[in-house]
């Protein structure tokens, strides 16, 4: 233990080299509004691969890939009967994405093997740089598919028959671009997963703080609902006689606020979708669709949320003489990391000098789906603004190479 | 004026012409889903207008046109040297409109000629109809075009400049459909104008009352808002640093149904048109686009209800951390209509055996712009279910007839 105490002390990530890759990497697929757009499984998405795998070959990392499109880039330890540590994210974007969302985390997982090959460090246990097909959800549904899969949550089957938003079927475009592996589906299952990610949230920036380490994942409850009610005059009809759509739908929107202001905690609610019909000034809506997003780290909290949406919803077809009904769009229950792996992030900020906090993720990663399976936890770095999905997405240097020394002592570590 | 009261009470309309010429013109400009489709000055509206001016001169009357393309058929009078007494409404419709929005009234009052003509009864006073250009609004802003154009509150020049949602500029479809007439602007001042339309609300329907005398016409209060709040993720942004569009257009919706509660008489608003942006289920709304239609048929209450709305902005605004900006998309004072006139019609229901109600009109209408000339009322007859601009636009064969008889009685007795 000792030498790893030294050398992870000595020893730090090599800063420009990241960033340099970072930005190449950023290069594929960039937008003429400078956005990252590398959609699961496009021709962008394939070259993005082709490089990050070439780039695994040059550090001598024995490269695998599974039958759903699931990179993994070993490194191999002295122990080679014991279960390996594994890293890494996904390289997938959404259609107007930033440079850091996913591709940090495996691009520092590479400057991780990178440093330790500098040093000439062989660590006990394998090291595995994973890449996740489909992060994003932007393209196929459901977002976080090829982790899934991996962790055998959805059969691959049926994932390789999910048709994209642009028509195409997913496992007719693994083969067009030459992802369509043959390594075993869960091979290199992992002692422990790490997950090192910027936060896509403001909190971290906001206090000034460097490091995250995540001790869990809020659930998530994804609603759409329609109202139905009944179109009329907006001049000639009495308010008593009303049944308007429009008004139910923002009552479920306040509502839902409100709910966040009773229950407190870190119960959060929105409603960023609203569609009226026939939306017109002078006609008051017959129809109204919206989504209704929820999210709790604690199950029996978010359950409580859903429960009361429920009340509400019920109450208030009855007194404004509308019908609603729901469908569900995701439901994912919360997840809880590792706290002995939380500890050790936060340990090694901290020999770092860097100030760290406990934190939520709000938002869904791989790491979810892998803490299945194993031990699990992320290490966060601060997202400028809490921006992300955006070109606008920015994280400072100086905390992208400090969340890499986090990630290089916490694995080193790990496999020894 | 016995003569008159012994004609009125004898003499009816002739119910089955009448509805044969509501069905006629109804047939113009049908479509597949069996409505009326004949927007302002359309190819579609032509053909409704020859059709309809076919008829005035069939019942000999002179047919005069407007440089704005209203039609006024004339029957003189016995004293040519009085002002005449006016009826009329509009035949342009709304997309999906229905058979007796605005027809009704012009078609009743050729009837009321007609049946004039069968008893070869003269009258003192010329009887005119009149047809205004563009009442609906559906084709050129604002609505009430002719109307507003013939009472001097806009200028032809003006007028004729005005460009069509389809880019088409309204002279120059006048004068494409042969209807820019050479008639001085303002000819007939009327001596009394009556307007027979349906109530296109359902206070009628539902009360199974059978004539409207309506006494007053709303004040109407449009504005757009638009708010900006921040774009964030729906995670990881805490409640209490959300800046959200949505949120905040939700709450002007639900304040101005709580202010319509407080308020009571009768005032209305309505939220019926609503675009979040970027309008995706986890990102709190960025943007949101919203109209307020108030009305009222107190000016000063009107303005009041303004007032509140304007001080809760103002409230939201800082509460939210967001920005709100209105914009003015219509505005008219109430209009009170001539108390004598609608006595008289309320008169000549009741001498009819019809129930009858005072009430007010929740929309505009032309009669609203002739009031600023002339004494001015209107006759309602009940809409099925409130519903209008819409192909199940209903009103009963029978109530139909009635009003028309209400309109032979008032105009009869105006004219002498």
């Amino acid at each position: 233990m000792k030498d790893i105490e030294a050398m992870t002390q000595q020893r730090s990530i090599n800063g420009q080299r990241l960033m340099h890759q970072l930005q190449t990497l950023a290069g594929v697929g960039r937008t003429h509004s400078n956005a990252c757009c590398r959609l699961a499984l496009t021709e962008e998405d394939r070259q993005g691969r082709d490089l990050v795998v070439s780039w695994m070959k040059e550090l001598g990392m024995v490269v695998s890939i599974d039958p759903i499109g699931n990179i993994f880039g070993a490194r191999a330890g002295s122990r080679p009967e014991l279960a390996p540590i594994m890293t890494g994210s996904h390289i997938d974007t959404v259609r107007t994405g930033g440079a850091y969302d996913g591709n940090y985390g495996v691009l520092a997982g590479l400057e991780v093997v990178a440093t330790l090959n500098d040093v000439q460090y062989t660590t006990e246990r394998t090291l595995v740089v994973g890449i996740f097909t489909n992060e994003e959800g932007a393209r196929f549904a459901p977002d976080m598919l090829g982790s899934l899969v991996y962790v055998g949550g959805m059969a691959l089957d049926e994932a390789l028959k999910v048709k994209a938003t642009d028509g195409a079927v997913l496992g007719e475009e693994l083969i067009r671009i030459g992802y369509n592996g043959k390594t075993a589906l869960g091979k290199h299952k992992p002692h422990a997963f790490i997950e090192l990610h910027i936060e896509q949230g403001p909190l971290l920036d906001i206090e000034g703080i460097k490091i995250g380490a995540v001790e869990n994942l809020q659930g998530i409850s994804w609603q759409e609902l329609t109202i139905v009610g009944q179109s009329n005059h907006a001049g000639t009809t009495p308010m008593h006689l009303r049944h308007d759509a429009g008004y139910a739908c923002s009552s479920v929107s306040t509502f839902v606020r409100e709910l966040t202001r009773r229950m407190g905690g870190n119960q959060v609610a929105t409603v960023g979708h609203v569609v009226l019909t026939p939306n017109l000034i002078n006609v008051i809506a017959a129809q109204a669709t919206l989504t209704v997003d929820l999210r709790n780290t604690d199950e029996a909290l978010l359950r409580q949320a859903e429960q009361a949406l429920n009340d509400f919803l019920i109450s208030l077809a009855e007194s404004e003489g509308v019908t609603i009904t729901s469908r569900r769009l995701a439901r994912f229950e919360p997840v809880t990391f590792d706290a002995g792996l939380t500890d050790r992030i936060a340990h090694h900020a901290n020999s770092l000098g860097l100030s760290h906090r406990r934190m939520t993720s709000g938002a869904g990663h791989d790491a979810q789906m892998l803490a299945r399976i194993c031990p699990t936890s992320m290490i966060f770095v601060p997202s400028v603004g809490g921006i992300s999905h955006n070109p606008a997405e920015h994280t400072e240097a100086a905390d992208l190479i400090s969340g890499a020394n986090v990630l290089l002592a916490t694995l080193t570590e790990l496999a020894h």
